[in-house]
């Protein structure tokens, strides 16, 4: 299984610099370069580090061979998600202002915010070209299918982005917001990553949407499952330090329950930012409110929904397996 | 032919809105109301002269037309090429730092850059949409066809904004590569607006390719006549201060083959920023260098093949009228 993975990561790079490869031309060298630095390939510290992880290529291809297809034939797919990934971060790092990313400088702060801007809808066209180049090896009606549902996420994608930037500016939220706003941000991406790889490898409808809806929960339960590490969470597993996100005043799901329990808890949110000294204190209380174990029901009951819709979709062989072993491994759930 | 433009103008912005309308969602409205208001439908001052003159939109419908299509199913594809030429509007005004635009604030002074970073992502993925949408009317193969055109446009675009940004802050600059700027910032989407009208009006390979040397040429004859324009221009006509390019230190055509020529104007160039007295001399100047009938030479040149592939596409009816009558009027040659 591990192989599998290691044959697949390696032609997903393959497939990666394929693709960016396209705006490798004369005049304009260093437009190529802020993309190849970003995507972790030249630059300081580049290497496997500055690349990610690649996991969203990688269910992709699982999913195209779980569902009795040729993986390779599903690369330019993989491709395709993993820049509009890529797209996203070189844009979110600006809107937030953001001066590293794993570890580097991050491109606007290297380039400027204006050359960053324009590297980012070079990332996004490159993504579309690469979901288009599909059409080698598969059927036009198909590829035209597949282009509606990844544009559709991604339209759903800066949706997400829109309430995200608008939430941190104000005081006022809904749980209904929250939802909406992961469901874009985190969900969207993991879900499309699912039904692209099924449906370029040849899964039925159903099937498709059987996997479709395995990675939106799997999105969703993992975005949970973040957030409630990002209060409670030890700091040596995470690597980050224990309740940052209180700190930080991220409004994530078990601060958006003690902000609706109107308690002890919301009347100190409300007024103003926490000081370090404070944070084990709001964290203690927030857990006596009872925002810990009702945010801890929902990352378990959206788990059990990936799981169950990943049975669903049944899928097959290596890659079959290779899938509920992400998934436990995402979710925590590894023994 | 005057109704015939009107009819098109307000069958256009009525699929625009139709394509914008996706955005329309709960959780979401100011996302929503962040494209209505740039497209100039809402907000203060929002009208006609909010909205641009949607040449491209335009020109895409002719050229269906002059082909011997129904001008009406080719909507989408002038919507997505208006859309597309917003969203680059959108990121414009950030990277260049713009405040107004048509006389109205831009949407970043609203709003801020994060929200209108996230705005412009947004109408570049209705504009892939809108694309996509042809499939309703046209095969799969022909759509895909158009996409593969339409997306390589966009990376063109981003290449020519590449250029633009780095050439603002550049001493040393080539006249080769003001061509590959230009060509990329302005001749590309025009270009494009005729081959996809062409395309989906039905027209034959080499037919589709007349129409698009037609929008090149014609992009780059406007964008030099536009340069020639902003140094030696009538203040009356064109609603600029005269050369205020020169006092903005902008690189255009001719001040390229002034900097060439090393003589006198490329001296005080070098110098530093123009002041306002400096302004008509150095206008004099660049033209006894012979610039300004070098450049004349090059818009004529540009123009001529311009109208010589409009001939070549022998455009039909009333709609090949009009783009001869347009053309006319864009290059300044009208009696």
């Amino acid at each position: 299984m591990k192989k599998l993975n290691q044959a697949l990561l390696t032609a997903i790079e393959e497939e990666l610099h394929r693709q960016i490869s396209r705006l490798d031309e004369d005049h304009t060298p260093v437009y190529h370069e802020m993309l190849t630095y970003h995507m972790g390939w030249t630059g300081e510290d580049a290497g496997k580090k500055a690349s990610g992880k690649r996991i969203r290529p990688l269910l992709v291809l699982l999913a195209a061979s779980a569902s009795g297809g040729n993986w390779k034939k599903a690369l330019p797919a993989a491709a395709g998600i993993e820049l509009i990934h890529n797209f996203s971060l070189l844009h979110d790092d600006i809107q937030d202002k953001s001066e590293t990313r794993r570890g580097r400088l991050t491109a606007w702060k290297i380039w400027g915010i204006a050359q960053a801007i324009n590297a980012g809808d070079g990332m996004f066209i490159l993504a579309n070209l690469a979901i288009g180049a599909l059409a080698k090896n598969h059927p036009a009606d198909m590829v035209l299918k597949g282009e509606r549902i990844f544009q559709k996420t991604c339209l759903d994608l800066t949706r997400g982005q829109h309430l995200d930037i608008d939430y941190e500016s104000r005081s006022e939220l809904s749980v209904g917001n929250y939802w909406t706003m992961i469901a874009g941000k985190t969900a969207a991406l993991i879900a499309t990553s699912m039904q692209l790889g099924a449906l370029f490898g040849g899964a039925d409808e159903e099937t498709q949407n059987a996997y479709r809806d395995f990675g939106h929960y799997l999105g969703l339960a993992f975005q949970v499952q973040d957030d409630i590490l990002g209060i409670w969470g030890n700091e040596a597993l995470t690597g980050k330090s224990v309740a940052s996100d209180l700190l930080e005043g991220k409004k994530s799901l078990p601060v958006l329950y003690g902000l609706e329990k109107e308690g002890e808890f919301a009347k100190r949110w409300k007024e103003g930012p926490l000081k370090e000294a404070d944070v084990p204190k709001m964290a203690q209380r927030l857990e006596v409110e009872g925002a810990r174990l009702k945010a801890q029901r929902q990352a378990d009951q959206m788990t059990d929904l990936a799981l169950k819709s990943l049975q669903i979709a049944h899928p097959q062989g290596e890659a079959g397996d290779a899938l509920f072993s992400l998934a436990e491994r995402l979710l925590g759930r590894e023994a």
